[in-house]
């Protein structure tokens, strides 16, 4: 089968979803649980077969690490699955409902996309928890993941899938593509594809992005910033500043932009980016914070001197001695640098105003955080920052999408529409407008004869799952 | 200043637009209101030049009509900007609120898009109805109508623009492109331009979709359906279709196939497809419709025959007489056209499941409707057809903004991303997160210190609009 025809039969497995029931869905996902247990031997003896082919190729340790589908990764997904069987059928939801007029009922339901596409790196239990988001949300979908995972990838999808199948989803319903050649021909099928979810390299999605007229749902950078604002209190700075920096510097929302304002840095920098340094983080500073940090080694100096000669000071001139405060000096106005990694941009601002529009400027509309007491320039920074995620006195790496209690974490995204931030089931799922009537007619409304009356009618839970 | 420069000056005015608040916006609208009525002498002088131009140009009399702003037309926006006033500020509502752990609140709160381009036709109503929608939702736009409205929208624009900066909006907030090459420069800036909602034709659309990465919001076609169901009361049956198809041929809403189920052809289709013909509704009928039309005109021929000879049936005979149905037997399998014209296309289906096959193949993904006494068939065709709207024993023209009670209608979307369906206000509106806490870090959760509670919060009506 060429990909059109393959694509062909995912797109009429998407429209077969549309009718899988609650109860079809989470017999579905019990199953592909089960069935992952009974066949362990053969799904660890493939992801066995991939190491030992990646070790030889010298794949990096960190990443033969994320490689493994071993008992602990088994014990993960499943435990994944059980979560997701607990949670309530997302699909069928009321959201909206509204009485157009008597007998005349318009309700806006959720509702699966239809066929998704999900592109991954060598992750083995990425490929376990894509389809199990995609059968809980009632989607249809095509995997591709690294290719360094293609045995294990191949023993899971098979399970997965015919497992699926037996508890009543459609055929087809998992698509599984082996090579990297496939992913650009399937790019080009926008009239079966309803949404790429592509996870990787910022320079992967946005090659995808540039090479595709389908959707994509995805984030490509993540330049996250921290202001520290005049009435900031100092050891709440510091705490938030260095999570955000240091908890996790690999992912997206870790810190990479520190701003301060020039008042708190007239006394609050200085032990700030100290603590930073403790830390083992890199400072890539501004003129103006290059200066501070100058005028306060030269106190040192002075301050070491002092205590050298006076021996009761000798071990606090030791301590400060060592706690000089290297830095990179900033000689460009690129702002706008991803580090990940434990080193960190700062730069002095005069005003909030200058904060705001700085994010707002170099930022990557992921997640800012102010540090402050005063209410109202909070409320201006929540108000006026234009990012997906902006945060009051709280650290950066809170963006994610368990820590937000979506329940399931499918993305991050950081474009405007559909989906915004960390993103849970709801991504993957859109909605319709059902209106049930009598028979009615427009030509009786334009006529005058008859007139909608435009009650909103109650959202009952209860209702939830029912369509 | 060049097409960037501009667009860069709408970019920071997108941003600016992000602080204004309700008060505000609300003087806008009002401004731009009174500024309309005060300048009414000038705008009507500027639409009466591009009707000389257009009627000197030849353009036909119903597109001359949509290009005159006059007396009614400006009535009709002013009373189209009082209704949005007395609308409640869509942008800061509460849509989600968690409690993640004690003194850590979530907030997904509702905000502008940014910077919205619209493109439209020759009505320069469309200009003051899209430059108010965009104060409401707080967005910031660029604006290009069709070029023989130039003189009525460049003298639009002015007053709009100014009247808005005078409330309080920032500089720029309202751009206008004058010529059409501009347009095709515009859709490169995806930079700057968060989403497109384009209006016209749907080659217009097509071609605007396929030139540009910028999300682009709008339907390009609009082949709807109704199918009769074996059990569809006839009279209903015959009222939806005949409102379906004949209301207002022109619009994307209208029915362009109709499906019977071949039990209800058995005695209804003849009647029916009279009712469609007497209305003067062209018929592309497939070979089974065709073959029971024929045999219901020999029928008829036989009678009339008989009532020749009879003179009691004389009436009789010459009623069915000129009841022939006449039909174009359609020789292709292209049930996808839309007429936009007294025309439909019909088909028998043998069952409800061919119905549904048959509208998620060749259909739109617009609106369909079923009609039919069974609540399991309407459940079904409800749940399986895959379009924006999907109806039970309704016409098809009642997919539209204001029939939905959605307040001001943006437009109809046909994608199954961001909006779909008619849209209003929300379609220009998208959310962000907003996360208040004490100086929380990461690190304890991670580390088990604390733990996550994740209490959804009430959503309490009375804090919309206070973000």
């Amino acid at each position: 089968m060429n990909m059109q025809e393959r694509l062909d039969l995912a797109d009429r497995a998407a429209i077969a979803m549309l009718s899988a029931d609650t109860e079809t869905k989470d017999a579905a996902l019990a199953r592909i649980s089960a069935s992952l247990e009974s066949n362990r031997a053969s799904i660890f003896e493939a992801n066995q077969k991939d190491i030992e082919v990646a070790r030889a190729a010298g794949l990096a340790a960190p990443l033969l690490k994320r490689l493994a589908f071993n008992e602990h990764k088994l014990t993960e997904v499943r435990s994944g699955i059980a979560d997701l069987l607990a949670m309530p059928d997302p699909v069928g939801r009321v959201l909206e409902a509204r009485l157009l007029d008597e007998g005349l009922e318009l309700r806006r339901i959720s509702c699966p996309i239809g066929l998704i596409a999900m592109i991954f790196e060598s992750r083995p239990d990425a490929l376990v928890q894509m389809a199990s988001l995609a059968v809980k949300s009632g989607n249809a979908i095509v995997l591709k993941g690294g290719s360094e995972a293609r045995a294990s990838n191949a023993a899971l999808a098979k399970v997965i899938a015919e497992a699926g199948e037996a508890a009543g989803l459609p055929c087809h319903w998992l698509t599984l593509l082996e090579t990297r050649e496939e992913i650009g021909e399937l790019l080009k099928f926008d009239q079966y594809i309803d949404l790429v979810i592509p996870r990787g390299s910022k320079e992967f999605v946005a090659r995808i992005k540039a090479t595709s007229r389908i959707p994509v749902l995805g984030h490509s950078d993540g330049v996250c910033h921290v202001y520290v604002h005049e009435d900031a209190d100092p050891t709440m700075a510091t705490a938030i500043v260095l999570d955000s920096k240091t908890q996790y510097p690999a992912t997206c929302n870790a810190a990479e932009v520190l701003l301060v304002n020039t008042k708190f840095a007239e006394t609050g920098l200085v032990p700030l980016l100290r603590t930073l340094r403790s830390a083992g983080v890199v400072l890539d500073v501004c003129p103006r914070t290059a200066a501070i940090l100058d005028s306060a080694r030269a106190k040192d100096s002075a301050w070491a001197e002092q205590g050298a000669r006076g021996a009761k000071n000798a071990e606090a001139a030791a301590r400060e001695d060592t706690s000089v405060i290297s830095y990179t000096m900033k000689t460009d106005d690129n702002w706008s640098v991803e580090y990940l990694d434990l080193r960190i941009a700062v730069k002095i601002v005069d005003s909030l105003d200058e904060a705001i529009a700085h994010i707002n400027r170099y930022g990557s509309g992921h997640t800012d955080s102010i540090v402050c007491k005063s209410r109202e320039a909070a409320r201006r920074f929540l108000k006026e920052v234009d990012s997906s995620s902006v945060y009051h006195n709280a650290s950066t790496r809170f963006a994610d999408g368990y820590r937000y209690g979506l329940g399931a974490e499918v993305g991050i995204a950081t474009g405007k529409l559909h989906a915004r931030g960390p993103m849970g089931l709801q991504g993957l799922l859109t909605y319709k407008w059902l209106l049930e009537g009598r028979g009615q007619v427009v030509d009786d409304y334009a006529s005058g004869k008859k007139h909608f009356i435009h009650r909103d009618l109650p959202l009952n839970d209860s209702s939830a799952g029912t369509f």
